[in-house]
Formats: structure tokens, C-alpha cells, sequence
């Protein structure tokens, strides 16, 4: 089963909105208003263009940019852009040099002034909840779009930069900065496992919430949701809750790990790249 | 919503297995034993360079065998053959003439022997229930696959005359020489519909499967359940059966209407077309 890069990427797009259950997320069982299951599948089928100039060797931010506007192509709104952070970058390097934590760690500290006015410009396409920036970086809240851009070039701040400014507070930041390190260990998990992979996907979102509070739940509905969510999620792994009655209790509350989903989501491409089976 | 006629009959492939209930199939809430909606998934991934093909203008034969080699590329067998023998035609008159019953209806007609080929190629790459051909057509069993070109070119078999020999047993080779009526009909009332697609795209299976007895369930397990599972999606119109139990029941019993959403698929693509919002 040889599967190109960009291929890979849109599949891992669609086995993330497959992993059931998820609590909290848009599942096969589970909708939240207005964003469906079927917003993720169009959603996905929108970024390939995208995703085929990562693995083209085309600039991240052009790329994202491509793929953002592509995703948005649904009546759902925001779906996946966080899934798309991460997935150019670990599409990109799987295509033109190799996967792993450094190969793409590098990468993204290579990024320039244009690839972060392309991560802004592809705010203009579709609304996505961001916390209010640190006051030293208010002329640069995403939210300004492609408005931000005179400041960016300005200053010289490059996407990684971008990135590291929020990687305190924003997971997929984090792993932009870091190399990826939850990405790449869940990839691994992911393989270890067994049984089909919407179950394995399962599993790695309830590890990767259990081990950390996810930002978008913090974002969206506060701290102390955020830190409950990862304490009842630690209640599964530890046989103490149904995951299915959380998820069940989680989108009625209007609660959705966001964070959560994009790494595993990232994990699933990194995944099928070294060989996991569908 | 602008998206091009390819990644439109990669979305019907999706938003097909998306629909639920539909009763026999795998959906959103049903899996068969070795055959799951992650396969799908990774089929749809896998068919889009054939569709692609199909909307610059290649041979039907060609685009079908590409898709179908792409779509065999996941371990669950033969999970959109029937659905892309029908998208072929249509994303190639989408793209490259008009979607029209007229237009692809001539399309189809114009087929030729080296198209008849590419469809026999197709059979090597993926394991497809098929009845046992007319006697007069033994040579020609769809199952010799690559082996059976030498008789089609022979005899000056073309595509078009392999769908014609089997309209009568075969749901899809009907639409082929007729001009796809089921196909055009049910796009237009699932465009009439509202709420979620995968609602609408539930409702036209079971408006099919109530107005005709599925062939795939008929070659698989038999005329009388063929008539019983035509019967039963009749009660469903008429309110006196659950589709959700229904679902549930042929699932178990192994009762799969592969034809009825095979042309569900094509509806969608039609739809999708014309305008249906995701």
C-alpha cells in the first residue's frame, strides 16, 4: 500500500474525524450544531491542493495558506486548521527529505517572513478561536489577518517565531517548536497498537488528553473545564469512566479538545507514513 | 463553493458512506466483519487520481482502471468499484462536456474496445462479487480480467456492449445505457431536500431501495432476500419499519445493498454539481 505524501496527509485528515469515540470531538457518533461530520469530510477534500504543494517542496506558509482556504470550502466554518499546522510541515518533510522529529524540527525553524504572511493571510478564510495575544504582541494578533502583515515584515518575525511566542499556551505551537515530540511518540503507539485504526485513534486521543490539559478547551470554555477534561480523561485510561458516556456528556456541554484532535491527527500521518496499515 | 468535478465524485464517495442509516451498508454507525468505514475512507483517498483523470478528458477505461487500482490500495477489499464504474462517465462529462443525461449518456455510448480493456484490467486489482455471465459470454467473464482482451478486441467489444449485456441483471450497467435516469432523478431530489447531507443522502438509498430490488443483494444472497429487503425499505417509506433496526438486522444477516448505493454515490456527485451545499 504506497501512498503519497499529500494522500497520506488528507487520509489522516479523515481517519482523525473517524476515531470514535473522542469525547468531546466530532466523531462517527457525535455532531456538535452546525459542525458535522460531513463539514470534516469536505473539509478534507478542500486541502489537498494544499497539501500538494507541501510535498511539492512549496513554501509551509503558502501551502497552509492553500490548504486553509481549501478546507474552509464547507458550511461548518473552522474544521481543521489546526489539523494543517501541523500536517504542512510533516507532509513537506516526508516528501522532500525525510520524516522525523529533527528533519522537521529544522524546517520549521527555517521559516521566513513570507511563510508567516501566509499563516495569517489564511486567517482571512475562516474564523478560528485564538486567545488574546501577550500585550507585546497585540499588533500582531492573527485575528488582524493579512492587516498584520506590514508589522511581521517590519519586525522580521518568521512563522517560527509566530509559533514560539504562543507555544506557552498553544499545543500545536509547542510541537512546531519542539519537533513535534507528541506527534512522532503517538505515531509509534499508534503502530504498536491493534485492531482497526478509527479504535487506535481512539485511544491515542484519550492518552494525549490524559496527558495534558488541551488549549482550545482552556480557550473556549476555561480553566477549570480544561483541567476537569483532563482529569476525567485520565478516569478512562484508568477504567473509571466510559468513554462514550463522556463523549456523549462532552458535546452536549459543548465542550471539543481541539488541540487534542489535531495531534492525533498529525500521529495518524506520521503513522501511515511509516507503514500502518488501513 | 467552488470544487472542481474530481474532488465533487471524491466527496460523493464519502459523504455515500457517510449517509446513515442506510440499511445493509456500512455507515456511519456500522461496520462489516472485515470490511469497515475506514476502508472506505482510504478508498475514496485512493480513487482520486482516476477521477482526475476522468475530468482532463482521458479514456473512460483508463480513468475507471486508474481509480479502481487506487481505490483497491486499503485492506478491506472491494469497497467503490461499483460507485466509480458510475463516477467515471459523470466527472468526465462534468469537466469536459456538460452533465447532462444526454452528454454522458453519449459519452458512454462512444466507449470503445480499448475502454472495455481498462474495465477488465480493473478486475485485477480487487476482488468483485459478479454473477456468472450469459452463456454466450463465457468467454468474456469479467473474472478472466487481463486474459479476456484478446476475445474483446477480437470480437470489437466495447465497453458500452459489456454494460449493454448486463443492463438487464446489473442496476449499474443500466444507468450506463440508459443514460443514468435513477442517477439524475434522485440528485435533484436530494437537492429539493433539506438538513445534513448525510440525512438526504440516507433518504434517496431507501427511496432506491424501495423502488427497485438491489442486484448485488440478489447475485449474493439470493432472489428471495433480494425481494424481502426490497419489501422492507418499502415498509420504511411507509413508516412501518425502523430504519435504524432494519440497519442493525441486515448488517448482521450480511445483507449489503452495494447497487442502491452505488447509485446513491452518483446522485450525490450530480447533486454536488448543481449546487448541493456541504
Amino acid at each position: 500500500m504506497t501512498r503519497e505524501a499529500a494522500a497520506n496527509g488528507q487520509l489522516a485528515l479523515l481517519l482523525e474525524v473517524a476515531g470514535t469515540p473522542k469525547p468531546g470531538n466530532v466523531d462517527r457518533h457525535r455532531d456538535h450544531a452546525g459542525l458535522r461530520f460531513e463539514h470534516f469530510l469536505a473539509g478534507a477534500i478542500g486541502a489537498r491542493k494544499g497539501l500538494g504543494m507541501a510535498a511539492r517542496g512549496a513554501a509551509v506558509g503558502d501551502a497552509f495558506e492553500r490548504a486553509v482556504y481549501g478546507m474552509s470550502q464547507q458550511e461548518g466554518g473552522n474544521t481543521q486548521f489546526g489539523c494543517l499546522l501541523l500536517l504542512v510541515p510533516l507532509v513537506r518533510s516526508a516528501a522532500v527529505a525525510e520524516l522525523s522529529s529533527q528533519a522537521v524540527g529544522a524546517l520549521c525553524e527555517e521559516t521566513t517572513v513570507a511563510d508567516s504572511a501566509g499563516f495569517y493571510r489564511a486567517f482571512e478564510y475562516v474564523d478560528v478561536a485564538v486567545d488574546d495575544p501577550p500585550e507585546e504582541m497585540a499588533d500582531l494578533d492573527v485575528r488582524r489577518g493579512a492587516d498584520a502583515i506590514p508589522t511581521l515584515t517590519e519586525r522580521g518575525v518568521t512563522l517560527y517565531d509566530v509559533m514560539e511566542a504562543s507555544a506557552e499556551r498553544d499545543g500545536n505551537a509547542r510541537e512546531w517548536v519542539e519537533g513535534f515530540p507528541r506527534t512522532f511518540r503517538e505515531a509509534e503507539l499508534i503502530l504498536k497498537d491493534d485492531g482497526p485504526v478509527s479504535d487506535r485513534a481512539s485511544r491515542a486521543f484519550l492518552r494525549l488528553l490524559a496527558e495534558r490539559e488541551d488549549g482550545f478547551v482552556r480557550m473556549t470554555v476555561g480553566q477549570e473545564v480544561a483541567t476537569e477534561v483532563h482529569e476525567r480523561a485520565n478516569a478512562v485510561l484508568a477504567g473509571d469512566e466510559n468513554p462514550e458516556t463522556l463523549a456523549e456528556e462532552f458535546v452536549e456541554r459543548g465542550i471539543n479538545p481541539g488541540t487534542t484532535a489535531d495531534v492525533t491527527c498529525a500521529a495518524l500521518f506520521v503513522a501511515l507514513q511509516r507503514g500502518l496499515s488501513v
